[in-house]
């Protein structure tokens, strides 16, 4: 099958290239980047010099929409929304890996993004891409919204334990840690080596537009309105999100109640990995230990003196958080074996 | 003045001489080291090479209180409880940087560390060794107990909140990321540069003893009981400290509160730095910003959408987490300025 | 066919078992580790989770050898000499990631190890294992030395150079620059965290073992003696070499010179890079860029002003200084695709 | 005594205005900035919150001239040889940190940096400012040019043994290895977190413009012309530098040589330390142990096999190699205690 990507350049564009360079049932038709058109891949994506000799070409939506048979969206928040109902409207299959449809009211893209939403007819039909939750809506879709690495992260934590009446749903804390590579591969001070190195920065303590994503999905999933408080803090590190979840109790909860909980819920995920060991460096998710896999690892602790569960999350925000998911997607959409391309284990140590 | 050190061959036994060796009233009389006796402090502490021709010397705390007045206690928990009665007879004042004589009740020693304590008489007698909050007993002190690195971030962040009516005391969570230092010069598995590098690990989401302290101090402050849900990641860098404080409402509160209720409480403090700014990358506290100082940077943000009020402090774990507060404990015993030996800014960028 | 791999708890056994996972042609029959026997292998490699369920045994080579058709063995240096004529008697292909079969010279031994060599007459009977050089033995091997991490970059770096009449072959100096993984999994004080951390440690500037291998085979390729004069830092990453050769004229030399040289000597080879761009951030080698990749990639410039070439080098010391080409060379035995298993580009950024 | 700098929003004027706040007998009368004229120094040096309420002001030379004692120009290579001649008229002594004044030849700037140099006849009044070898010079300096951070760190490991017969003078190899804050302040793609953590990139294996200024003290010192083939390579920290040279013998040399010229040429030097011990971590030179601290550490091995001395040097780069050696400066143009101001240990761990 022929697959492009519009707005290749970026770190989830090329980390789209080179999963889909390994993966057996594709071929790559364009890559486009206005700011690289003419350029060979490799110019700035380095790692793949020598595993193609594709050049980037310039963004014509259209044109590139004739060329294959589905296309990865990678653009800047705002942008898809222009051009996306004259895309769908030549049949393509799309994944957009943009905000611009992830959520299912306008109004919050008013909210939580400033601008009103240029085809807001379409956000009904966009299935949210996050297999474990919309499997059976992403088979059959044709325009998937991809999730936020971070929304995702906390959604994947969560979700099991808001379906349920342990815990208090207004209460929710969520302390994220970001790698550099979730800021883009725009150079700007605050990504400056010597200003990010070391780094524990809260750029985003209250406010962040993920908040919209993490409630709009698990109050889907609770059947009731969730609440989430969400910061997020640079960390220093390129790849990886840790989530940590502060969740209040209701009532008591036991171990086994969230062994049961998260094993039933996930099942046969093939991407989640629950950790929690008794003993060892490696008892709870770390992101050093997804980093290039496609894992999501979620661990859980009770507290009873405080009367709380932590739950945490981690995943490689580039893959698990980005194009590892959108991957995922178009093998479901395709009625492909949905671990196509993704079977990497992460690297260790790295 | 003469000091010295008990336990001087670990990493804050190393921050004491650093600056104990710049102090204009100290002279530096014993540095005890049981496995380093007998080898210059330079082997040890690299950055003291060319300051110091000192050797480190066995403990016999005894001993080395015959020969000068006023001694830093840096051994690991449990250890100066052992010793500390016979050596306060000796009529010596005393500085514990262990955690020994920080909790006034002889219970939680039980509960929090395991064992029971050897001379719970003196609990009483030991001060909390936070000069923004015990100044004046600090003065008239005997043997201060210094406070532990997380508890004095948590502490200072929230006293001041805890002590009005704006907030809910029993849903209090603090998200420590923490240094490498801050586990001490013991390598491990879990410090090993290939498993520490890039991590952001989860390593006590529950129960961490600091745990104790703080809700010792901020219950104290708030003539009430304070509940403080605490968790501790381990991520990648040296020193330093970053405590998020996510707090929720009970009453609305508005930024000019804020400002007014820390800027009323810590007034003149030298080291309390307060950190809001409206734009730029150094807009929040960072540990990154603090490193070699002893200040304790504090800030705040309100979030009206979650009804949660987001504190950030950030300190150097060594400094105003551990020898920064010491020394400056020692001026005010002394009755001396007290910012002598503490004045560095940090460096930056670094 | 089976594989089982002696002394898997090490990073280099991890990443061997990472590829081998992932190798279509293989089963993994026996992991042994005596440290780790009875544990689930994930334990110890935490990327490993969920990939397989193995469990670590006991080592006991004659037993694993009557399991399976090819041997790993990654054991620390001087073990291997003790057991590899029993193995060997056995039928039974091997590995050997250790340095015990890689210098022809028994002296050699007890010059740069300090101990004698237990059975030197195997010496002659290994191969060298880096396919660049020695494709055609290894075809035919029974025994392979794989080689050294530091070694294969300066040998890759340097081989095509020192068969020509350009350069002084006895003033070649090699400065490399050493991820912490190239220590091992053993935690000590140098690799403790708050040491390690933004080092660059000249750990070994004279007398490093891997000059014995380097000056062997570069003099073999060259048909006269070659002299190196090499030194090792320890920086701030995990993974990668970088070796920078600084190689006297002489007889002029011209970039076009060094482009034929290099193309003719590497032609076809499927994982060495020449990187020599006009522009750009990635115009040379760079370690960085080729972590999680079997590739080597090799850049050069000229210094007319100083008469020298610099010659650069950069791998992934797990990987084609390792793991990587310790597959190649199975791939290589078993007349495989010698690709099979290692086609991952890097990840970037990482 | 008040001093003004010119050029104080980089990384160097930081450094500057941290020493000199603490600096006993000055005062800072104005700091420049034309980007951040009127904003508070904090906003750009956040270390500094809270130790001055200085402003930026626009860059007025001639007017600022009125205003100071001594003046530290901190502007980028190429400006201030355009005003330096009417600054010097107004009687101001000056310290120029930027590369304006360092060569004596006048057609090496445009060799090296590609410019005809605008005022050609203060190149023989300026001094070059490396305390080590110029101090008498320094003494009675107008105008001293203060040091390349790289060249100060190569003269200083090679200026003993260069004065002597060892060595072979046209084969010295020197490697460098620099953090990021090197390249100062302004954001880049090379400079960009995700693209610069864990690099070791070869960012100028030939043709660096320190050359010039390495060769020409060296060639001083030496009385015959030396020739240096230089590489720089950036690294994974953000402050310091490694020097690592390879120096061919000519006659063969022992330790107690070493040591004695060394001590000999260093002597009371309070900012040189020769490190070399015979175990420990922390044997040899890294600048993670000089960051922060005004000292230039030396080290040096034999490689008898190789017939090689390797000299090793450590600094931090916007100290010794910049505001602490231009400090240094100011102090003995001063007639003061050369260590003023200057006296703080490196922090360990960092």
């Amino acid at each position: 099958m022929k697959v492009s990507i519009v707005g290749a350049s970026g770190y989830v564009g090329g980390e789209l290239l080179r999963i889909l360079l390994g993966h057996p049932n594709v071929e790559i038709a364009d890559v486009t980047s206005n700011s690289y058109a003419g350029e060979f891949v490799h110019r700035v994506h380095p790692n793949l010099r020598g595993q193609t000799s594709l050049k980037f070409v310039m963004s014509d939506p259209q044109k590139i929409a004739g060329s294959c048979d589905l296309i990865f969206v990678s653009t800047p928040h705002g942008v898809s929304s222009g051009f996306m109902s004259q895309l769908l409207e030549t049949g393509q299959k799309v994944i957009d890996l943009s905000a611009d449809f992830r959520l299912k009211n306008p109004d919050y893209y008013v909210k939580w993004y400033g601008w009103n939403h240029k085809c807001p007819e379409l956000l009904e039909k966009a299935v949210y891409g996050l297999p474990e939750l919309h499997r059976k809506e992403i088979e059959k879709a044709h325009l998937v919204a991809n999730p936020g690495c971070m929304a995702a992260t906390g959604i994947l934590a969560l979700a099991p334990i808001v379906k349920t009446e342990f815990i208090e749903k207004d209460r929710i804390v969520v302390d994220f840690k970001v790698g550099s590579s979730g800021a883009g591969g725009k150079p700007s001070l605050s990504s400056h080596h010597p200003e990010h190195y070391s780094v524990v920065r809260p750029y985003k303590p209250v406010g962040h537009r993920h908040t919209a994503e993490l409630e709009q999905e698990l109050s889907m999933v609770a059947g009731e309105r969730v609440q989430v408080a969400m910061s997020a803090h640079a960390v220093n590190m390129v790849r990886g999100i840790l989530g940590t979840c502060h969740v209040f109790l209701k009532n008591p909860i036991m171990l086994t109640d969230i062994w049961r909980l998260y094993r039933g819920f996930y099942g046969q995920e093939p991407f989640i990995r629950l950790v929690h060991d008794k003993k060892g460096v490696f008892r709870y998710p770390d992101p050093k230990i997804v980093v290039g896999s496609n894992y999501c690892d979620i661990g859980f602790e009770i507290d009873e003196y405080a009367n709380r569960i932590v739950l945490l999350s981690a995943l490689d925000n580039l893959m698990k958080g980005a194009a590892g998911t959108a991957v995922q997607n178009m093998n479901i959409m395709c009625g492909w074996d949905e671990k196509l391309g993704l079977t990497s284990a992460g690297l260790h140590p790295i």
